[in-house]
């Protein structure tokens, strides 16, 4: 029996057990779902799941077990790392979580919600502010991730200074665990302590170990306004000094702190219309910078005082405050246009790096010397979350200086460059985007055998039979 | 061969094969290790090892995975739920942390340090102090408890609301597995996704996992003033609303909410030295909250301001606020006699629940109405913190209304209809004091099937041979 007839079977069986869930097979419906969002990888499947109620996906993933299917989720398909797209044999059913997105209940006086997996991280941020709430979840991709991948992926953003990760956001998970079974602790508690920790364990875990259906999440109050600076610094030790201030003047209050590279500033502006550079001084570095406040208070003036000290010793080379919602909307734009501007500036390679923030001088001195010396006709835009230690170290090859094809061939060299000095440093190579398929190998050389055996260990008793996004994270 | 002969032999082996850990027998030098904080538990042990360093403890771990040798980690002795005492057989080993208590670094300008499990609590505190850092975990016993067992049993205490449980405040562990590898991953990085949450994991597994042996912990800015009050409040509902108040005035700067029984306040004036009612007005319900600030703002004022608004809306019915950091102190340390207070009137029932903030009032109305029902010599002591949900929902039997067999007797029951009415209302059966030996039955009670499944399976999973803790939280 040839593999598309043995597939044939498998779908007709799927079909009959699982009568309800739609399943897409027409080329033309899977499209969406087989590459991904940087169209690294062009997959096939067996066919696209879409369940629309926990009942369901829970009968799919019984069929699926017994069946010995592999299983890929699949949230709003905006992993940058490959962890959502099917591998090339065809075998491998794609459930799409898109038709959960029920918000099932807002708590406003216990500062919880719960959703479903496949609402958009927009949906979500909506339904706070209607309840008078704030959920600090941001990131770029809002209108179209969804918090079910958010959390299977555990999402960072613009706000994780003050906020946390996404798995700091959560007070409780449903899942459905690779043989059907339902994992139901949607408990919206701030203190549990009873047994094991499989929330953390489930968010994070990239669909290797169950897929996410719903989550309890953490609301704030409503924000009451917020003060921006759009800052020039001489160099990153600068930046780092002026953290440290700005901690020690603003406190909790310090959402995001952003560090953006010149090169950034000037291929957004290039690139991407309706973008300007915020100030005239032309400078190697820059940060973007946010103060916010549940309560009234004077933040603008806080932020002020806070960068004429600055100024004052030498760490500020000049400023801009937003001085309207638009100016602030402004500075934001051109933060976020950095990745599409380096998608159209031309092939590139990236990294998602973070050190300890005090470690963030030194190595990104020394990674800078290494691009300068070994990738002469590489442009370093090295921007992101600072205030984290997390930066996007990428490479930008402009203007036709390498085919795509020769970047590819440079990447291996290059990212075994940059992650050795991130090692070095103490640091992670996936701060906030993850595994998926394209780092299973940097994560084999960079995790001790003791940590990657422990994973193996707790993968084979959760997923015996391997079936859950087979070949991510962990790899095969 | 009898049983003490064959624990000679063992012994004798532990002895050669971890020549150099100290290793106590006798009975005078055991005793401290071997009943629990409560008195509750009694047990007997092979021996208490005392190892200095990762390698002598992994050395041991090595011989008791091959012998079979079950381990009881022990930390400073406090739990409430007698997690860290040996059973009756003799034939465990008590393995003592204390002597693992260096500080082994502080990066301020990451805001992160590296300590050993062995550091007492209060220790950890001053060494940030000493570096011009803040850390916030705050217990009532940080003069004896160690942040190994902090860690290991999640540990929460008065400022969870503003910065969570332990496990929120970890960055990364170090820990020896039940065969003696070492899992190390004290990196003092803000967000590293790289593969599964071992380490939230190993948090809160009360030492059925692994042993913690150091941590590398999150530190903040150095705290600037605080603003203290003690508010007398007709009832929970009215505390709560004064909660959400609290919350959209102060934002972040809300450290502890605490609810006090007219009871508690009655049972610490009388039984411990130097406490007295902070205010002339008797109510059934009090408040004890406090502001604080990492930067120089009017904190008094702010609170002062929202406490007028509360008294206007009816909630609040008199309030003080401390004038200085002597009846800042008082105020606090009224708040800390309660639990001494408890076990100096006579015996009693404690239960250390949460439910959502929201369903708070709804819950103690219940709870409280059954025990007016079906214990009428007991006293009520329900206090606890409040902004967190989280009540330490006790009853005592004052002057001798009951002897301590007669409670016993009656504990059974009493906890079953708590339990049950804080599962009624979504809540847990042990919100920061963990299960222990305590707590073994109630959790399998309470717990899914699917969960209690998952932790059983991650348990034989990385303690195949089932020598850590045996008998705590899973049970056997």
């Amino acid at each position: 029996m040839n593999l598309a007839s043995a597939a044939g079977i498998t779908l007709e069986a799927l079909r009959r057990r699982c009568a309800g869930v739609a399943l897409l097979t027409a080329a033309e419906d899977t499209a969406p779902y087989l590459s991904d969002h940087r169209r690294l990888y062009h997959g096939r499947a067996l066919a696209v799941a879409l369940p629309q109620t926990v009942a369901q996906l829970a009968a799919l993933m019984s069929c699926c077990h017994e069946l010995g299917i592999g299983v890929v989720p699949q949230g709003g398909n905006t992993s940058y790392c490959g962890g959502a797209t099917p591998d090339e044999s065809g075998q491998q059913l794609v459930i799409g979580l898109g038709r959960m997105n029920r918000v099932r209940a807002i708590d406003a006086a216990n500062f919880s919600m719960t959703v479903e997996a496949g609402c958009l991280l927009e949906q979500v941020q909506r339904a706070a502010a209607g309840a008078g709430c704030y959920f600090p979840l941001e990131l770029g991709s809002a209108g179209s991730c969804q918090i079910g991948g958010n959390l299977a992926t555990n999402a960072g953003g613009l706000n994780v200074l003050r906020f946390g990760m996404a798995r700091d956001l959560t007070l409780g998970i449903e899942a459905v665990l690779p043989d059907g079974r339902v994992f139901q602790r949607l408990r919206s508690l701030r203190k549990d302590n009873t047994g094991y920790d499989l929330k953390s364990l489930l968010i994070g875990s990239e669909g290797t170990l169950g897929i996410i259906t719903a989550a309890t999440l953490k609301l704030w109050p409503q924000r009451h306004g917020s003060s921006t600076a759009f800052v020039a610094v001489a160099d990153v030790g600068a930046a780092i000094a002026l953290l440290a201030l700005l901690r020690g003047a603003a406190g909790e209050r310090l959402n995001s702190f952003e560090l953006l590279p010149r090169a950034a500033i000037e291929l957004a502006c290039r690139y991407i219309p309706d973008t300007r550079a915020p100030l005239g001084t032309a400078s190697a570095w820059y940060v973007l910078c946010e103060l916010g406040s549940f309560v009234d208070e004077q933040l603008d003036e806080l932020l002020q005082n806070t960068l004429a000290q600055a100024t004052s010793a030498g760490l500020v080379q000049d400023a801009a405050i937003a001085a309207s919602e638009a100016q602030r909307r402004a500075f934001w734009n051109l933060r976020e246009a950095i990745p599409e501007a380096q998608r159209r500036a031309g092939p590139g390679v990236k990294h998602d790096i973070s050190v300890p923030v005090s470690a963030l001088p030194a190595f990104v001195a020394e990674a800078s010397a290494w691009v300068a010396g070994h990738v002469s006709e590489g442009t370093l835009v090295a921007y992101g979350h600072a205030g984290d230690g997390n930066l996007h170290f990428n490479i930008n090859w402009l203007g036709g200086a390498a085919s795509a094809a020769d970047v590819a061939a440079q990447e291996p060299v290059i990212r075994r460059a940059i992650h050795d000095l991130v090692a070095a440093h103490g640091g992670s190579i996936s701060a906030e985007h993850g595994i998926g398929r394209l780092k299973v190998a940097e994560l084999q050389r960079y995790t001790s055998a003791v940590e990657l055996d422990m994973m193996r260990e707790i993968k084979r008793a959760l997923d015996p039979k391997g079936i859950m996004n087979p070949g991510k994270l962990l790899g095969s």
